[in-house]
């Protein structure tokens, strides 16, 4: 195992600071915690969006912090929920009086942490509003090893989006929340995996699979997938998760779409391309429009090789939060 | 080796089919060529910047396509200069009347096969200006592989960055080549590898590392470096690579620097950012100045695990171009 670490245990702390020391204009760390906030929180008057959780997975979830997208991102370990504390200071940071939406994924630790915490939150402040969505886009499997019902994976990015551009414009908690379920109504994702990934503490891989064995299915975390397959060409791939998520988002005729093709760490960049111009093929043959694709690595899993695919159904009021600025350290939208 | 391709011999066409799908907006591929420029090329009465060069190198060199940075970025087959054909093809379909720099990397193939598309398009045009920058910020050898000299690396993007401001404010043809060369003559980078780069062809790696090796002084195509040693602690690469670039950079006590802590392709973010919080601890500690941080996959090497430390002395002029706004797939900077 080699990795550009030094103490496994520093991994956290230390890839914060590289954070925060790259983008002091747009982030920071509140004191004695593993949150980052966005650097003027909290923003006066405006509901803010915090989310959270395992660390392994950047730019998830501190990169999207800033206008129109994140004001707070708390990091657990590696692949481990922030505690309860800590998503505590986070809420309390970001409490500008319009209200906190914390946007969950669905793994029991982050559902039971995140819950635990705007109770104890709410419990200090008279005037703070909590309200929260939970992500579960994950179409591979229905239950899984840290979750009851599906995951939630790289779709909450668009939820990200589509929160904070809703409080950017000033909506109120409520017609936040429901801009973001919105999202999580209509967007689907599934994954696959070329290679584990390996945590810095383990340092060897977390799952095996053979020399020309990949996953379908995989979690973001190694957990598994729905079955293990002979390594299959990329358009197979992009034909097998593109189909997936299209039964389970099973979109309008001649819907418009927005769609991610989404790297898990080690894959470069120019096979996510070759994947995009399937899954746009396919997308097309099925009468959907492409509204925005993008293509990168969005929510990680270290340094696993592998991909998935999102697709989310669009509606007016979706598109014109999604087409909204944003300036995050991992994604701008402008104008 | 497991790859998210098809055949190996369409792996260029198909990447770039997938950018081109993804970004409809903002970038077009001239028919019949691996050549993609600016969606709006060619922009009439402004300086056109281009480049290309080998492919394996994603987001380098279409993802800088754009409003402020590349109008034009001709791919090669992985690891190979692209044709003066194409190249010329590259420069006729940027020509705005107002001339053209072709920002070329430091390898003998690169560097010929530009110049001859050069003259050859300036034959066939009589008002077409054409002027050169040759990038060459590899501190780590003086002749390589692929060179005489050194070789061009990941300064390249603050070349492309400085080059198309410059452009986009309407300066002149002689102005905008200064404007590169100025940084040319800032700046320095040095790479490293944990792992060989595998290319699409070959199916198995470019060259051999033990379990517990790594490369300082790689090249972006697996080309020697100069040394061979036990893989080391993040900090100490950090403080290895940022050493030999400050030795030859030399910034001036104070100086304000920009710098980019770049991914070889299959390193995670969260590696890179413990990288970067090092580099930026030994920037203050010799009393620099980081004005600007990036971090991230800029110039890889198909799957290599490793990363490069570039940093470029900044006078007020570059300071002005670099954060000029930019409209690119791969990099945004807003006002």
């Amino acid at each position: 195992m080699k990795k550009l670490i030094n103490e496994p245990d520093a991994y956290v702390d230390e890839m914060l600071r590289g954070m925060v020391a790259a983008y002091p204009q747009q982030v920071r760390r509140v004191e004695g915690t593993d949150v980052l906030v966005r650097a003027d929180a909290p923003v006066d008057g405006e509901v803010s969006i915090v989310s959270g959780g395992g660390s392994g997975h950047e730019p998830t979830h501190a990169g999207y912090l800033g206008e129109g997208m994140l004001d707070g991102a708390a990091a657990g370990e590696v692949f481990t929920s922030p505690t309860a504390d800590q998503l505590e200071e986070m809420i309390t940071a970001c409490n500008g009086g319009a209200g906190v939406l914390m946007v969950i994924k669905n793994y029991e630790g982050d559902v039971m942490n995140f819950e635990t915490a705007g109770e104890m939150a709410g419990m200090e402040a008279d005037d703070l509003d909590i309200a929260q969505v939970v992500v579960n886009d994950d179409v591979a499997v229905e239950d899984s090893l840290y979750t009851s019902g599906r995951r939630g994976v790289c779709g909450t990015i668009f939820v990200h989006k589509a929160a904070g551009a809703a409080a950017a414009r000033g909506d109120d908690l409520e017609e936040v929340r429901q801009a973001a379920q919105t999202v999580v109504d209509n967007v689907g994702t599934m994954g696959m995996a070329l290679t584990s990934c390996i945590t810095p503490e383990k340092g060897e891989e977390t799952f095996d699979l053979g020399e020309d064995e990949i996953e379908l299915g995989i979690g973001i975390h190694g957990e598994p997938g729905t079955e293990r397959t002979e390594a299959m060409s990329a358009d197979a791939v992009a034909d097998h998760l593109t189909e997936a998520v299209l039964e389970d988002v099973d979109p309008a005729d001649g819907a418009e779409v927005a769609m991610i093709v989404n790297g898990m760490g080690g894959t470069p960049l120019s096979e996510l391309f070759i994947v995009n111009r399937r899954v746009q093929e396919l997308l097309d043959e099925r009468g959907l429009q492409t509204w925005d694709a993008w293509v990168g690595d969005y929510m990680t899993s270290l340094d696993m090789c592998g991909c998935s695919v999102t697709v989310l159904e669009l509606d007016d009021e979706t598109k014109e939060l999604l087409a909204a600025p944003a300036d995050t350290p991992a994604l701008t939208v402008t104008d």
